[in-house]
């Protein structure tokens, strides 16, 4: 069955990012802790065309990720970050969706990543990304905005947390405009590793 | 040796009560998730002269806390809000220093509980809560505000969050007003129920 998942990074104090995110400062000011945990893990390295890394349980669980998820969905400030830095061979080998109030040719690339750009709202990349996925998750990958939609919209069935422990001070918040409706959520797993206190929660109605 | 700690539940989202919080509403308009975790747990129903209630991890870590704490601060609201219901038995069962700018007579209670009503700032509740403390914690009780004071004045040694499976969309936030500065934290402990996961970190300089 496709789960809709959210899979974020967050210091303790709620952020996903530091301050004055823009193209140029992708993690904005100060975001730099949140970014560390996986830069040398085996899953994370394997995902950029890299050997070696570290084999633990926190790239377990991003190469869990990596395998159970078969499309995606981001914003446009996401994309345009990224498109560099991710080069011919993106990290997700899977479609991805990208919302953008302007119109462009879709892009295929290496490895099975393919960009789409949906112009008509969150529930048609939505809908386009499960018919991609192949029976895996759509994982709604950020930024903090584009998240924050889903939730707002109870769309996400799943969110994992990488809490890492520091306590910016400011940031982007990930759980802000995320509507008044209380939501309650259920525990699914806990996993305590020095980088980070992954966890992860069923959203329920 | 004393430490300077910090304890609170705390939605997913980052908050430690509902909105709106006033004298009349102390846990804010749509906070009541935040406090359920603890009513039935029976190292909390002993301190409120009660018996029976469940022995669990919940109801241990909340003994340990009680054991700890040789001294609380709050803040006035706190105080004011709780005062009632309190009685003249509070739970608390050690000196608390209450931070005000109305000076008031020390008020002594039964069970080893005081409230000493302190005018001139953080760092003169915190070095008489320290003389109170007998060699074990202070405890920085709250509200909110008054955490973050404590939190922006690097004056915390232990910070543990009762993460509450909910998200609330709104209310008073924990981390909010802790100042620019980044503080590096170090899992101490990490406890997983189905009420609440129990993040305990130290925080580091």
């Amino acid at each position: 069955m496709t789960l809709v998942t959210a899979d974020l990074a967050m210091s303790l104090d709620g952020f996903v990012a530091g301050t004055d995110v823009s193209l140029d400062n992708p993690g904005g000011h100060g975001g730099e802790p949140l970014f560390h945990w996986i830069h040398d893990l085996a899953s994370w390295r394997e995902r950029q065309g890299m050997t070696g890394g570290e084999e633990n349980r926190d790239s377990d669980i991003m190469r869990e990720w990596f395998d159970a998820t078969g499309a995606v969905v981001m914003g446009r400030l996401m994309y345009d970050t990224g498109e560099k830095p991710w080069g011919d061979n993106p990290p997700f080998r899977a479609p991805v969706f990208v919302l953008t109030h302007r119109p462009a040719p879709s892009l295929v690339k290496q490895g099975g990543t393919s960009f789409t750009f949906v112009t008509d709202g969150i529930h048609s990349a939505l809908e386009q990304a499960k018919a991609a996925a192949g029976g895996r998750n759509v994982d709604i990958a950020g930024g903090a905005r584009t998240v924050q939609q889903f939730l707002r919209a109870g769309l996400v069935d799943e969110l994992q947390l990488h809490v890492i422990p520091v306590l910016l001070g400011g940031g982007l918040r990930l759980f802000d405009h995320i509507g008044p409706d209380q939501r309650k959520l259920e525990v699914i797993r806990v996993v305590d590793t020095p980088r980070a206190t992954h966890l992860k929660y069923r959203v329920l109605a």
